[in-house]
């Protein structure tokens, strides 16, 4: 309800428009099983929300403002990384930070003291040796991407990860997620090949994935997992994953075992 | 959404029920109209989690638990109040205090470190003079409860006001709310009269107030109104009212023009 009254809020300023995209999403609920995740729930009532404001992209304007301010950071975060102890351990901690960038969830936050505050703030799940050790016997790497502005900051990590890499978005736009514009907007095209997951939901449903994407999703060396919403889609998945995420909600951080706004490196090993 | 998923967790650990809570909530949205206050909405959500559970009084171990909880510090508190520089307005800083037991609307609360923090906390507004001239000139109080573990610290108020006061409570149980069964157990009826405004919601909508409390509400000198149900209900009533309450949420802080979580003690002179 809190998301659809957001999206609605962005989208519009007619209230009666925002009263019947609160009225049909609370209709919507009889429908929704206990059982499903909340990308699941998130793709169909963002569907209704575009069906009945008419406007294909309610978070474009954000997106850019995201984007925009994102790289405005860029330069000083990649002298940042470059000047480091262990530049690949910054790059993490940044692309960790980006994840803060989630309108989705957050309401307000403020770009450049969320950045410092994560660059400085402890792991509560912290697999950064297996992932070193992940890294030096691979050769290519599957990064699903997650909000537009986090692009950004996960440009940086790429930058250092010196393997080639493919770079997941959605399919289509819903919410702040990264979508194939964004992607090329950021120049992630010019460091990754860029590959719709097929996904039209705020996460990776594997079952909604195209088969180009299961494809590498399937054979792919080594996977890094943005946010949450990508953890709630995945994390029971049988396959071997790095997640990055902030915990943003009390389930994710109860399953993760972890409290609200803990920073997670998290290696799942796929076994189940 | 978030009350209808809290009174269900509270009323029962069936999650199918806390379910068919959900649902109906949900549906219920389109048939409220926009300009309903939240006490209204409040009203027709828990009679229908009350039918769904067949729990007439869901809170009631958690109401409980708060008297318990207040009772326990109301020796100390008086032992405060009476050898303070100025009891009357120690009095009202704890009465504002004691709002802050607001299951309905806040999840976690620790009493003691809540009432010392609200004990030194500036007030947005408070029109402490005021209330000092019209208590001179009164020869009675119509004093409006909100929640249960509350009137402990109503008692403390009333006992320094030295003027009849009338004690009004909620007809019947609805959310934390204050009835006649818990005014009692707390001793309200030692020191105050006490009657039913006649509401089943969780404020005073006065067009489905008794003619009883209407008469009182119309007569008495002085008004003074505990809570966010009852300052929704009637902050645009044409009659003074004083209000001491703590903002909770953003609508109703933005209404007073204040910060979510100020304390405010506001007279409201009723002109309109």
């Amino acid at each position: 309800m809190n998301q659809a009254f957001r999206a609605g809020k962005t989208a519009t300023k007619d209230e009666s428009v925002i009263k019947k995209i609160l009225d049909e999403t609370g209709a919507m609920i009889y429908s929704i099983p206990m059982g499903q995740t909340p990308p699941e729930t998130g793709a169909i009532i963002y569907k209704r929300i575009i069906e009945i404001t008419d406007i294909p992209d309610p978070y474009h304007n954000i997106k850019q403002q995201n984007i925009r301010q994102a790289l405005e950071l860029y330069p000083e975060l990649k002298v940042k990384i470059e000047s480091s102890d262990d530049p690949l351990l910054t790059a993490i901690r940044l692309a960790v930070a980006g994840n803060v960038i989630d309108l989705g969830i957050d309401k307000e936050f403020d770009i450049v003291k969320d950045v410092e505050k994560i660059l400085i703030q402890d792991f509560a799940v912290f697999d950064y040796d297996k992932f070193r050790s992940r890294l030096a016997a691979s050769k290519n790497i599957l990064y699903i991407g997650d909000n537009s502005g986090e692009g950004v900051f996960d440009k940086l990590l790429i930058e250092q990860l010196k393997l080639p890499v493919i770079y997941a978005v959605r399919d289509t736009p819903i919410i702040n997620d990264i979508t194939l514009n964004e992607a090329e907007q950021i120049g992630l095209d010019k460091i990754a090949e860029l590959i719709s997951s097929g996904s039209k939901a705020p996460g990776t449903i594997l079952d909604k994935c195209s088969d180009e994407f299961l494809e590498v999703f399937n054979n792919a060396d080594m996977i890094i997992s943005k946010g949450q919403g990508n953890y709630e889609s995945l994390s029971d998945v049988s396959r071997d994953i790095f997640f990055m995420l902030k915990a943003k909600c009390r389930v994710v951080a109860r399953h993760l075992n972890v409290k609200v706004d803990d920073i997670i490196f998290k290696y799942n090993t796929g076994k189940i």
